[in-house]
This record gives structure tokens, sequence and C-alpha cells, in this order.
């Protein structure tokens, strides 16, 4: 194996912590992946060449994250197979039961879940050590291509109003989703959430905290959705 | 429109050069884009995930191309969309007739596609001015990710030997689709033609020259073949 290029940080050495990154980094990884899957599969019904190659970028942006944190796992001496393994169900479950009926759906979806992903990465870089930091930080970079959406969506209500209460509750339900996914995650994974709470050397959120993060989730989605045009 | 970070060729002076560069840069870039819309369909049947992250390795490097010929074409003041759209059909119709019925076929297409593509822009960026040059060259890197697939070929005929033959047959009829798309591609754009051909300023291959052209490409996709463990 390579030599690492990244230092060990000193808090690897309480493993439940390094565990905890672990779970954290496989579960974003496989996030990007299976977003790559999907937006390459969406662009599939875009209406044109030039929509179909926003939603491409879209895809190889997420591709390009998924490679940075696998090639870390690697780093860390980590399968990243198999660290990205029990997340594979949650994942495929929530496109599962939002697998979108048209390209607008899949459109919402695409800026939604993008947008949601970028939030949660912000709330938890925080808890991290810096190396961490800086690559969850760097897996939102290129997701701004997703503005383009703002005026796919916008167009297609002002030709048939009818499409935004559509819409408006898709938005909901993939909010939902979302929410109900990432709770089971959490759930399931106590060293994952102890990287969110903190142990008694190294500070997180306590319960309080972490209810005020999921509001403040929710309010940017809310934000998001106005943008579109859309009722959260 | 941004200032070019190019500056622009002398022989871009002679409008039939220049003409036939924007065909050219205009077909690889669609060629580039249906390969990404093709290898990500095909990543869908990859028995695992990481072989399906092998195969979106090749597409996001065939994305990347994309959009390095697509933004040349913006600087040169053309309308990439328009400067792709006579050979859309052409793509479309080598795809159509050429669509893998299994993950095998699937994958020695990807390897043979990809492997002819860059002979191609090998053998002709001998006859293009620098900057254009250097833009096809680039097209190539990251292409050698597809030696994964002797592997897994190879790996298959192991298992069932009478898989060989029926890839063999394959890989003949994908060499003959590409090869007879290929010349209509040519015969249907003069200016195109000319850029291999040259003119009286501007050397190019003569007719003989062309011919040993097609004998090399051909010749090298029987070595890939064999590399795959299958008769050409």
């Amino acid at each position: 194996m390579a030599k690492p290029k990244t230092p060990k940080p000193v808090v690897f050495d309480d493993p439940n912590y390094l565990t905890g990154v672990i779970d954290l980094l496989g579960v974003i990884c496989y996030g990007e992946i299976s977003a790559w899957e999907r937006l390459a599969e969406d662009a599939k019904m875009a209406p044109d060449l030039k929509t179909k190659v926003e939603i491409g970028a879209m895809a190889t942006a997420e591709f390009v994250h998924f490679t940075r944190l696998r090639d870390r796992l690697v780093e860390m001496g980590v399968d990243p197979y198999e660290a990205m393994s029990p997340f594979v169900t949650s994942f495929e479950r929530f496109h599962k039961q939002t697998g979108p009926s048209d390209w607008l759906e899949g459109l919402v979806k695409a800026y939604v879940g993008d947008g949601l992903a970028s939030d949660f990465y912000r709330e938890i870089a925080a808890y991290l050590d810096a190396n961490t930091r800086e690559l969850v930080l760097g897996a939102l970079s290129g997701t701004g291509d997703s503005e383009f959406v703002i005026e796919q969506v916008r167009g297609a209500i002002r030709e048939n109003p009818s499409v935004g209460g559509r819409l408006a509750l898709w938005g909901r339900r993939l909010m939902g989703e979302a929410l109900s996914q990432a709770q089971t995650v959490v759930a399931e994974h106590d060293a994952l959430s102890s990287v969110l709470v903190g142990s008694v050397d190294r500070p997180g959120m306590d319960l309080a905290g972490i209810g005020r993060m999921f509001a403040r989730l929710t309010e940017a989605h809310t934000k998001r959705m106005e943008k579109l045009g859309l009722a959260a």
C-alpha cells in the first residue's frame, strides 16, 4: 500500500471516534456513488442535450467526491467497500421509495437532495478533526451546479401552474423520507452518533443541539423549496 | 463572453480548415458525451459495487473530456451544441445497433470503443495545429482505466469457454459498425475529411495514407481483442 499522505490525527487514538469517522466516511461515500447513479439515470429523461449535460456535470461532481472519500478510507487502511456496506440498504430504500416519475420530479429530487446533503456536511464539519473536516467540506464543491434547476422548475410551473402543487407534495415526501432514513442510520450506528454527541475529551452536540440542527436543516429545505417556487 | 485563453492559430485563417476543426471537435465532443451516457447505463449491470465504480471512473473521464472540448468550442465563439448536432444521428445509430445484451458485451464494447477512439485521436493529432492537437490528445488520458476489463473478460471465458466465441463475434460486429459509421461521417463532411487530407499549404494524408491509417486501426483492434483472449 502507498504511504499515507495524510498524517494520523491524535483524536484517532480514541477507537470509538475512529469507528465513528469510518462510519461517517462510509455513509457519505455510498451517498455520493448512489447519487451519481441516480443522476446519470435522470439525465436520460432530460428534454435536450444541454440540460442532460447539466445533470451530467452534477453526476460527475458526485463521482469525483466519491473517489476522494474512497481514497481516504484506503489511506486509513480501511476497505472502502466494507465501510460502505452497512449503509447500502438505507440508501437503496430511500431511492426506491422516491423514484421520480418524470423529469421534473427528478430535477427537484436532485436539487433538494444535493442541498440537504451539503447542509448536513456543513453542520457536522464543526465536530470533526481538521483532516476529516477538510475532506467532508470538499464534498460540497460543485454542488452550486444545481442552480440551473430553479429556472427549469419555475418555467414548468409558469407553463402549467398545477405542476406546482404536485411538486410541492413531492418535495415534502422527499424530505420526510430523507429524515426518516437518516434517523434509522444514526440509531443503528452508535459510533456514528457519538461523533456528533462527543465524549468527555471531545465536546459535541447535546440532544437539544441535535434537535436544533434538524430544525436548521428543515428551515434550509423550506428556503430551497421557495427558491423553486414551491410551498414546503 | 470570457476572454479566450487560447491564442488563435494562424492556420484558422483558412476557413475550410477552421470548419473542419469545428466539425472534428464537434464529433469528438458528441462521441464523449454519448460514451458517458452508455457507460453510466452499463454500470447498472455491474456484478458488484467495485466493478460499478470502475465503469463509473471511465464514464467520468469521458465527461471531463467532453467539458474541455465543449469549453474550447465556446472559446472559439462556436455554439457547441450546434457543432455537435450533425453527428448525433451517426452515434445514436451506432449505439442502437450495438446495444449490449449483457454485462460482458457492455465491457467489451467499452474496451474496444475506448481503444479505437484513442487510436484515432493519436492518428489525426499529427495533422492538427498545436492547440487543437493538445486538446485532442488530452481526451486520451484516463482511458487506461479500461484495463480492468481484461481480467473480467478472461475470467468469464475461463469459467465458460463458449463465452469466448460469442464475444469474438460481438467484437467483430462492433468494429464493423464503427468503421461503417465513421465512413459515413467523413463522406458527409467535406471540411472534416480535408483536415486529414490537407491542402496546398498544409500537407495531409493522401488516399493511400488514409488506407494505411485504417489498416493500423484494424491491427490495433486485433491486438486488443487478443488481450481479451478473443479472436478478432
